[in-house]
């Protein structure tokens, strides 16, 4: 009885329809749902950073070996808010294009918001146990399906119908493969893990967001050369 | 003097009416409020889940064993995060639905507020203490609560007339009974704790979800078809 | 050179002068992250709420004593929760009349959020000793001083001709004599400190919600007859 | 193949260009992120005080002392209360002359929200051992970078096209000044470390918002008189 969009919700109205002005406040209070729990996961993370504790009347060198102590947890908070700030970053910019929700994609939305919440738990153990590599292999995966459901949203919403009209399919695609790509190589990293060890694994990782980079620049001409 | 309307803040004006951009600023801010309180709600659930504390080198097993226990830890995180999304969204729902204040819907609104910012703390006591029956109990009720006081505000916001025009009493009695099916299983759910034990209740939860999900595709011909 | 409106900005443009769209969106801006700032201290209450320790395997009746040691910690939740709602809805109700901002606004906003996000601290403090003389009075006044600032927001801004043109001075009183009530009943109550007890202090205090209530009921002809 | 413009979003519109209404809720959701970002860090300040542990019955004295001796970590709320709050303020006056967005201008703001974001952990530390030269280092180095970071933006979105036409020179030189002051003062009073010892240090920091709010009133009319 209904097409695949009888379960739609567009800015303009939907079934039941409502006035178009709440049609619009409907979408954004997804995106600013969505963005509350972002910035507030990204914000947590801080708190996992605790100095050991210090003796009563502590030397120069004791605070600033407890200093030195703490900073595998700072590379983990840096690491971790980069990701999360990537994959926001990443949300942001699909948005742009879908402009139409429905049931699928809210629930779609708020597993990935599950998993991006979940993030500052293997953020604080992989600062307190880096040189683990069961814990490595954990925040990677953690961090690895928090970013890989987003591109799952993104063809979802290019299939149901939800994107703006008029996005070509070498877009979606490109689209597609930019958000997989992080999650990929979180992933695909592990692999060098037993002869490498973990320090490397996680040097590695910074890696992404320089590699992204680039590969946005160079990709660029041909992403709006097809538009 | 004054009908049931007269403490109503409706978008176009008030009284003493403030002008009409400002009445729509009036609704967006409590609707952000929600969603922050929402966001923030589902996103503390993350600093509960704890390590526990390792050896000085530990060896591959003992990290393996740690991140097992802390597994019931997860499963509540990610019952709870359900739950709370579930009631973000019917919340979402229903404001598609209404589109003027008064000062009790704010109050109803906050006491709802109030209740879901609490579930971390059961969330906490049921990962840690999940075989003791009287912690289930005061998980479910308080989720429960939380859940409760959706359809009451909605009902609420029927009877003030606050809710858009042309509703059909059918549909505002549907949207109250499908809020009114989460906390009613939470809670029923319980009857067997005494039988099948705390396990199979938290299992059983699990189902609330998917049920939902039937329910609205089931349900959906019939509430568009009293359109 | 400049008449007390040179600083100001509102909505239609400032000096130098944004774009009318931006002049709103500063607008909103401030608001939101006031309501951020009211949501994240008002959520934050709960973490404080913990559960003491319980043995490896925990008869029902330790459960229950440990459940029942956590209720002045769920009534300081439930207090504050309430304070800070309250405090959040004149906040809300307030920005419905004030139409333009400038620094100083900004600055009395801001110390207002600084003392509404100290407000856990208190809270916890009085969860734990609820008992104590000392603790009960660095609650009462931590409260008021949060709930001070709000009407001095309100006098200033209609003082430096940020309200929207036509409010009565009759009604500028009255909202800011509804301003001071609670903080002024929070401290006021400390009188009977001596003479009754911290509880009779703590049980008094949530009559601020009903009297405020009823209070409201009360002058509504009158605020509204001078329209 | 693409001028400096080439990577903008703007309000009207991007490349490829989406939807003029969604362009718009494109900035606001940046705006809206960072705003969200300030306030969870700006009330995440207050879950590092703690009351120390008390007796079982303690006396009022003990209970006094106990109060005292958290009076350093309410001093470093406040003190870094304030300075978040002069930032989202430095950051909320930028973007009243920011127009458009580009990645560059995102990743910049992504990386001073991640210094904001980081300050209470410094806070905490100060807290608890402002008596330590390195530990009062660390902290005026965080937040001078988390100061720093946004005159560079605002030069940056000058050079690259961002801002609305129209800006003169000297506002836009006016304004990256006025912005550098902050950290500089935070950074340069450490010069005095050796000599004066900690206190000293932090008093002196309680100057920078009443100086910041002299400059600003001193300077206004020479920078209105330029537009």
């Amino acid at each position: 009885m209904a097409g695949p969009d009888a379960d739609a919700i567009d800015r303009s109205g939907g079934d039941p329809e409502p006035e178009s002005e709440h049609a619009g406040l409907d979408f954004e209070r997804m995106l600013f749902f969505s963005d509350a729990v972002f910035a507030i996961a990204i914000t947590l993370l801080v708190i996992e950073l605790q100095l050991p504790d210090l003796p009563e009347r502590p030397t120069g060198e004791a605070v600033a070996s407890a200093l030195a102590s703490v900073l595998p947890q700072v590379f983990a908070y840096a690491l971790s808010f980069a990701t999360i700030g990537l994959y926001w970053y990443a949300h942001w910019r699909r948005f742009r294009y879908i402009v139409r929700l429905d049931v699928q994609l809210l629930a779609l939305n708020l597993v990935q918001l599950g998993l991006i919440a979940f993030i500052p738990f293997p953020t604080a153990m992989i600062g307190e146990h880096g040189d683990q590599p069961l814990i490595v292999i954990v925040y990677a995966v953690s961090l690895a399906l928090a970013g890989v459901i987003g591109p799952l949203t993104w063809l979802y919403a290019w299939r149901a119908g939800l994107t703006r009209p008029g996005l070509s399919d070498r877009f979606v695609r490109f689209v597609a493969v930019r958000g997989f790509s992080v999650p990929l190589v979180m992933v695909g990293s592990l692999v060098v893990l037993p002869v490498l060890g973990t320090s490397a694994v996680e040097i590695g990782w910074l890696l992404i967001a320089p590699v992204q980079w680039l590969l946005n620049r160079g990709l660029r001409p041909i992403e709006t050369g097809h538009w």
